[in-house]
Parts: C-alpha cells; sequence; structure tokens
C-alpha cells in the first residue's frame, strides 16, 4: 500500500474513532478495488439512535476550494437517500488536524457537471461538536448561525 | 488469501447484493485483521429509510447447532444499540443457498459464556423477504408467526 494511501486510511480512522467516542456506530468502508465496488460505498457512516451520517472524505494542506467527481456525489445521495440519512463532505485541513462537515447540497454543480465547494463554504462547515450536537438533538442547528 | 477466505467474502457478497436490490443502503466491513478492529464492527449492515440492522454473517453445510463467541455477540449488540438497530445472526445454509436470520435475543448464553443457537431455533429463523417485509412495515411480525 502506497504511503499517501495509508496516510488517507488513517485520516478515516481518525474521524471514526472520534465518532465512536461520542457514542455512535461507525462503520467505514471496504478498501477499494475489490469487487465490493459494485455496490455504491460511502467512505464511513455513522449512526446514533437511527440518525444517518453519510461521509466522502477529503483532506487537504491548507484551505482552498474542492472539486468533486459526479459520479462520487450520486453514489453518496443515493445511499443517504435509501439509508434515510443525511450525506456530508468532510473535509479535514491536515495542518489544523481540524474536520469541517458541509452539506452536500451546498456544493454547486460546474458546467463540466462536476462538483465545486468554495473555499469560504469550507471554512463555514461545521465543527465536529456542532454536528454531534444537532444530530444527537442537544442544539438545534439555528445555534451554530452566525449573528447578521 | 486463503480459499474459505474468499468464499466467506463472497457469501457476505451475496447477502450484501440482496439487501442492497430491495432498496437498502448497504455496507459491509472492512477486511478483518488490520487496525480498523479497535472498533467495534458487524459483518454488514443494512439501512432502509433509518432502520438499521446489524450482522453477524455465518455459513454452516447443513441445518445444526451454532455455537459463537461471547465477544462477537457482546461487539454486535453494542453496535446495534448505539445505532437505534437490531442486531441479527444471518446464517446461510450453503447447499440450500437459503438465508435464515435470527434475532439475537433468541440466542442462549451456555454455562462457559459462549452463545448457543438450536438447530430448530435457525430453521424457525426469518426467511429473507419476511425480514425485508417487515423493515418495510409491508407485514407485521405476527404474520409471519406459525399458527398455533
Amino acid at each position: 500500500m502506497s504511503t499517501t494511501r495509508k496516510r488517507g486510511f488513517a485520516h478515516e480512522r481518525d474521524l471514526a474513532s472520534r465518532f465512536w467516542n461520542y457514542g455512535f456506530a461507525v462503520l467505514r468502508a471496504p478498501a477499494s478495488g475489490s469487487k465490493t465496488k459494485r455496490l455504491l460505498y460511502p467512505d464511513l457512516i455513522a449512526i446514533y439512535k437511527g440518525k444517518v451520517l453519510v461521509f466522502e472524505i477529503k483532506t487537504m494542506k491548507k484551505p482552498r476550494s474542492l472539486y468533486i467527481e459526479q459520479n462520487q456525489i450520486k453514489k453518496l445521495v443515493e445511499f443517504a437517500d435509501r439509508a434515510g440519512g443525511e450525506a456530508y463532505l468532510a473535509v479535514k485541513v491536515v495542518g489544523s488536524g481540524e474536520w469541517v462537515f458541509i452539506p452536500i447540497y451546498k456544493l454547486e454543480k460546474t458546467e463540466k457537471g462536476t462538483f465545486k465547494v468554495k473555499r469560504d463554504v469550507i471554512s463555514e462547515g461545521y465543527r465536529f461538536e456542532a454536528l454531534v450536537s444537532i444530530i444527537k438533538g442537544v442544539k438545534k442547528l439555528t445555534d451554530f448561525t452566525k449573528e447578521p
């Protein structure tokens, strides 16, 4: 396995452990490249008492806009629809070690059909504790909305 | 990978595909032996609109009683609790190609601490279509209960 690939898995495990430590059931997708890819798998799912979160995971060295293949978004959305859950892009800015979560509906479709997330949309994504609080019902979405 | 192990994965994929074809979101656990095992993973999970099914998978050549390690049951139950889902033992009788599903609470704890499922409990397990109908809310559990 390449170093980059191993590092990717390390980030996935990091996120999986965080959700687990907050009481979620967590499952990562099987390694890609196998026959399992006939089915549509997200990178990670986290479930809390019937509330399902579905993640596509990206890492970046410093804040920037992201482009994601149409197909990856389609599989994420289909999985979330079947599960009755919510699809998020989970982005780790490696330097800061911080995860941010962007709801899939905030992605913009480009003319070429790929999806784009602007840098400022990423920086305004939910932080880990915010997402967990929302899912657990401790806080409402609006508690994390900036005042005008 | 050994032939037995490959065959095991083939059965898991078979079950995953069936649930997928019936509209479920499905995720298999990552291959065991890796660091991922620090977390507790079931063999397979299937989710339909927020209803979560968690499976420990067993195969057998012909109907017989099964014994399962306490630890495997514990991890299955903890995962299901966190997810707010239901835990099942999924048993494939290889000859018949049929899957049966036994709710975890039907397992008996032996004096040694392992769990036992009697042959007749297995043969009275839910068939695939029955389980799917129950989860989708098309039929009630009692529709599949034998008349006295």
